[in-house]
């Protein structure tokens, strides 16, 4: 599928436009009006590349041109548009296509959103249809939830957030105490949720208010879809959280941190900034420094996989007679040593 | 709790009905006019064996018949109604019952949910309460949306095809460039979502659109709560999903794939047709073959798991440990073997 | 952020009202008006202890009290509070701040709610925006359903129930039969779901209805966000449920049990009662016996957990070089008696 731009543009007007450079060798009078993959595009198509396994492509592609880092630009056959971010140039790219419509379009507010008493909206707040806004949030300027999105009371949005459908933001945490009959008794939860500015949310995720202080999401924070966010976590700016992580109470997450789908971080403890937590890790304690964390197995063969785990679940008998042949070597040699005559 | 047929039927008529054979010895004239489970059947009554772990049960029920596979007849007390897909004529056979009211059944159309511009709805579509519906989607015949479900713009869903509530489709990807001051920077996504025939999707699942071109999910294909499927996600026919499963980004599924629940598949790689992955697996790398695929350590006693992660992080020191006793050995074998005199 | 209490409390009238006892030596005058966490409690708060990571900070608060075990009061430079069950004294405590406003407090069924045919509401039933009930539904004294939850037709939920928005009850559970073409062919869901009373479920959870019998949960369960609840599933009494558990369809889980968040429960299998499974594991078979259960590894330097993956990969080689060496050791052991001269 062709994405038609919004008008023709040279090549040297498209570098422009996205902040890349001709390679030298490329005329840049070639006309693109379009975006396509490289497996399909033909000319007029300007294509690219968003991971390595689509390198091969290069080789083969009838695109006109083909957006790139420098280092990539080898193997291409067919002319190159250079920068330092193709990502980032891609995403601009993307904005000179012809906008498409979107479900909010029409109403600011819809009229079957539901909002609460003491409710601030900032200039240019999209509220979509089914969406339920509790007493007094406040959304700041640009800030979209898309449909069926709920606010419970007390939550308050940055500006420039987003919102996804299916999302519930201020939900009560899962926090209860055990009375003398050992029955569940919920602990009030009196605290809020204080999300930054340009916050993106994705659909179908759950952040809880505090118990006494609020849940806090910092500036420029991204969260995919299916992610649980629990009660008192405090998450840092410019974090990003990947699909079905599962983050639980008290958790303080610092700033710049890549959180991998499917991982989930224990309650109470902390991240540093610039951690990286790979997918499908289970964090269980504090990570004090830098850099990359990870556990899990990789899936294999299911007759491979089953001996694996049954080794596995004698690994502490593996371990105690390979601590028992050490000691017979080492018997056996000196007992050796001395039937042999040379004890030294 | 028995459920009652829509009327009495003779063994005979029900074998007739549901694709059964009776087996030889039963009377063909005895009346049934319900379904009930083995520990409660009684006269009048089928039953049922769904699972292995029932089939002790069979020795000391008193439901006036079973439907079972010829293999599973024999440890039977009660008359056999014998099929050679005792599943496929259970679901033949709840069809006799009396139909259940629900909830979508006085209107095609709920007049709360919303609709864009632009809707294409097929014969007989609908439509439950407080759904939303972006422009430009496409229902084919049949297509039933249960309550609170949104589709964003642009979303194709075939014939026959059964949503469930809370799902949101068409949602953006995850997808982000990062900007010279390390900010986020959101990667516009132009492509939609297209849904084959017979489709069925469970509740709370959420699935994104594409970035450039369409994430896309084959006929036939069976989805269940809580998955996760990111953008440009390509699933091949009849494939099954299970509760809670994560598909990232690009990721490619063959066809007749069954992936269990709780499994995470990384993004941009590839499944081959009938892969099956078994539940809670991790699937970091493209599979190229038909088979079965696991990872995982199943759950067991806390101090025993304690004494096998404690040993787990040691493994690396473990084979070290073994490779110094072969190298022992050996030397210890030659060195014996030399001051023993018969050196070979 | 001070929480005020809905009125001035003396150390001595606050004891009472929670249940606590006031340390020998505090003077039982001084004056309360307000809850507040020990970092920043000062003059005139009363602070409190709910995870042992705060401790140290027993040694610096500034609170006018603090509420806490007695083991944990020594530590404390403050005035303490001592209670047996120091969680429980919280919960009361917050009982005692103003109440806030909260979404669903105009309208006991909001009139965007939709509701079907024969639904049966108790006394002080609430039913927040954009929620729909489903025919035959029964809701039982002083039941909140939050913002946008959906109860499928057939769903009865007890006396005292909390259900948070996104969450759905009584959908179609994942049950397929097989057909002679391989497609797929769903299984009617003919059963139902039953809640008992006093249980709280939480933000966009996903519950499904029974195949042919219901769908189960006993009195005073307790569920968190984003949990999958697969058909014919059964909890028994006061059992917990953390965000993100997955159960699969048929497992009976007992009594008093606690699900640590992120966890799976395989299908057709059983929990006994007081069975605790910690976070993040998944539970493959049947446990007949109150305990913690375990699975799953801690994260770690990235580049410790690919070395001990690799190696674990090589698990079942490296117990045959054990065994090999052992045997190698053993005939070592009797070639060289033999050789020395005193084989026994």
């Amino acid at each position: 599928m062709a994405l038609k731009l919004n008008k023709q543009f040279t090549l040297a007007e498209l570098a422009t436009n996205i902040g890349a450079e001709l390679s030298a060798i490329v005329n840049p009078n070639i006309v693109i009006d379009s975006i396509e993959k490289l497996e399909t595009a033909g000319p007029g198509s300007i294509s690219f590349c968003t991971h390595a396994s689509y390198h091969k492509l290069l080789e083969t592609t009838n695109a006109s041109a083909v957006l790139l880092a420098e280092s990539e630009a080898e193997t291409c056959k067919v002319p190159v548009l250079i920068s330092e971010n193709p990502r980032l140039a891609l995403a601009k790219l993307l904005g000179l296509c012809v906008p498409d419509v979107s479900t909010e379009a029409v109403d600011l507010i819809h009229p079957s959103a539901v909002l609460g008493a003491n409710v601030t909206l900032g200039r240019n707040v999209k509220i979509g249809p089914h969406c339920t806004v509790g007493d007094n949030c406040s959304l700041g300027d640009d800030t979209v939830l898309k449909a069926n999105v709920v606010l419970y009371h007390g939550v308050t949005l940055g500006k420039r957030c987003a919102v996804h459908s299916g999302t519930v933001i201020g939900s009560d945490g899962f926090g209860y105490a055990v009375d003398e009959k050992g029955n569940w008794v919920k602990m009030p939860h009196l605290g809020g949720v204080i999300i930054g500015d340009d916050v993106e949310i994705g659909s179908n995720t759950s952040i809880d208010r505090g118990m006494i202080d609020d849940t806090v999401i910092g500036n420029r924070v991204i969260i995919d879809n299916l992610v649980q966010i629990g009660h008192n976590v405090n998450i840092g700016d410019n974090t990003a959280i990947a699909g079905c992580v599962g983050i639980a109470g008290s958790a303080t997450i610092g700033k710049y941190c890549l959180i991998g789908g499917a991982s989930s971080i224990a309650g109470h403890i902390s991240l540093a900034d610039k951690v990286h937590i790979t997918a499908t890790s289970a964090v269980s304690n504090t990570i004090n420094k830098a850099g990359v964390y990870s556990s899990g197995l990789p899936a294999r063969e299911n007759s491979d996989w089953r001996r694996s785990v049954a080794r596995f679940l004698t690994i502490d008998s593996m371990a105690k007679r390979i601590r028992d042949l050490e000691k017979t070597i080492i018997t056996e040699a000196v007992t050796n040593n001395t039937q042999n005559g040379y004890k030294k």
